[in-house]
């Protein structure tokens, strides 16, 4: 795994460059606004949906520099979400990352509106990436925009916002994430691949299958970390979810049970990767860390 | 005017039986979002943006079912910027139009989510657009993603909200004001330009310029309504913004040096429109209309 701690170093070294590139401005009034982005978007996140834009693209042969708007883009959409949670009025959370969230290091207008710039950024980016071709740019704004809506990500924050509280049993705990967490993560897989220019409508199904099993995985195990990390590691609350009578994998399943679900998809996910042979080595990497990742 | 009226409510009609139809969920999960997010884009706007991209198109030669798309678009970008600018932490206002404010009507993180999903949804809108050519529709995103964007609306309303409380100069006002509800517009007519497959880089630029007389010339006229009706016709706080010790146009001009600003680029705005003579009949129209209007 060590070899691919450094191909996940290089592209979290990549995408934050990119990022902060594309987020300065030369207007004094605005740049408090832009500080609040940059303080968000460069906070020491995994970056895991970049990196799934720039394996999906090499995977079918594209060089990275093709992904960087996919992984910026998505990258973008994700910072947002994460602003826009911490509100008080969502989530109420002090600490993201072990810093100071978005409206507590600037202000909550501040915030919502940083999240706002982030969303139109993330289609403006892709609108002007004229070293793909047009159809290519449509369809990866077209799959970004229904992931990141109200059939997607947003759709599955109001799910969840809805089920507080409420006992949910597996199949609705599954589309809340498949939503919440798993449209993105799928959008990822899918625009890194577009960003290639030479997928089959085939090989998009099966990164698709690929996504929706380590997209449910990622939460699975975000559940588990939730329950066994102390608050150093994690840096928020440790049982948050817990606390705040959040549905989990483990409230329903047993933490045993929460694992060996994790597994299961996890191996799944590799499966659906048969057709890629060797060219798809970072996803199946990625697929194991993401849930033996205690953090 | 009465024949104005009557193009108006017919726009008006248009855009709301377009907005509703697009803005169903068969999903019971999401119903709640989705009744949000009908709520704030059909309470009784006056759809002076959807307008502007019809009479664009229209005054191009093209049928309005071709700017249906870029009307519903801008339409959802305004409403979701009014979702948010109502926000307790931002304006925190009760009222909007006469009606409770979302976060009233709802609560204040479906209000938020509400926003965040017709952001979405205007991009994608129209990126399926497949009546329009792949670089029409290209050209619309990013042309609305950078005028919603931090350079945009949302770094206008950053703008405004570092200088409440500043006494600010005119062209400082010019600049935020520009930026907070001037690029918008200026989107809406670009935007509904675009859709008629048939505008030339010229006919774009003499309409942006009028796009920004009537922009700056709506918030003059906005200030001077809210210093002259009462709450019972604005629907909202009279004085609302004075009190906010917000910077205004009367209070940096007097009240008649803000209505001859106004009047001045009404007639700007209308001496832009001579390369289109008789074709731009509803854009004159609207130019008098914005500065006559009282609500």
């Amino acid at each position: 795994m060590s070899d691919f701690g450094a191909y996940l170093s290089a592209c979290q070294h990549r995408i934050d460059t990119y990022l902060t590139q594309q987020l300065q401005t030369g207007e004094p009034r605005l740049e408090r606004l832009f500080s609040a982005i940059r303080y968000s978007v460069t906070h020491g996140g995994k970056r895991i949906r970049p990196m799934l834009a720039y394996a999906c693209c090499e995977a079918l042969g594209g060089r990275p520099e093709r992904a960087d708007t996919a992984a910026a883009a998505v990258e973008a959409i994700h910072a947002y979400s994460l602003i826009h949670d911490d509100l008080p009025a969502m989530d109420d959370d002090d600490l993201r990352r072990g810093h100071p969230t978005c409206h507590i290091a600037y202000d909550e207008a501040t915030a919502i509106l940083a999240g706002d710039a982030l969303q139109a950024l993330a289609f403006q980016w892709l609108a002007q990436a004229t070293d793909l071709q047009a159809n290519t740019r449509l369809r990866m704004i077209e799959v970004l925009a229904t992931a990141a809506g109200p059939i997607g990500m947003v759709g599955g924050q109001a799910i969840d916002l809805g089920a507080v509280g409420e006992k949910l049993d597996l199949p609705t705990l599954e589309k809340m994430h498949r939503h919440k967490t798993g449209a993105l993560i799928r959008a990822s897989v899918q625009l890194g691949a577009l960003a290639s220019e030479q997928v089959s409508e085939e090989q998009l199904k099966a990164l698709g299958v690929y996504a929706d099993c380590i997209g449910l995985a990622f939460q699975v195990q975000d559940d588990i970390i939730d329950i066994e990390s102390d608050t150093s590691i994690l840096g928020k609350q440790q049982g948050a979810d817990l606390a705040r009578d959040k549905p989990t994998y483990p409230a329903l399943l047993g933490l045993d049970g929460a694992r060996a679900l994790a597994d299961t998809l996890r191996l799944q996910a590799i499966e659906a990767l048969q057709p890629f042979a060797g060219d798809a080595l970072r996803l199946r990497q990625l697929a194991d860390f993401i849930v033996q990742r205690q953090f």
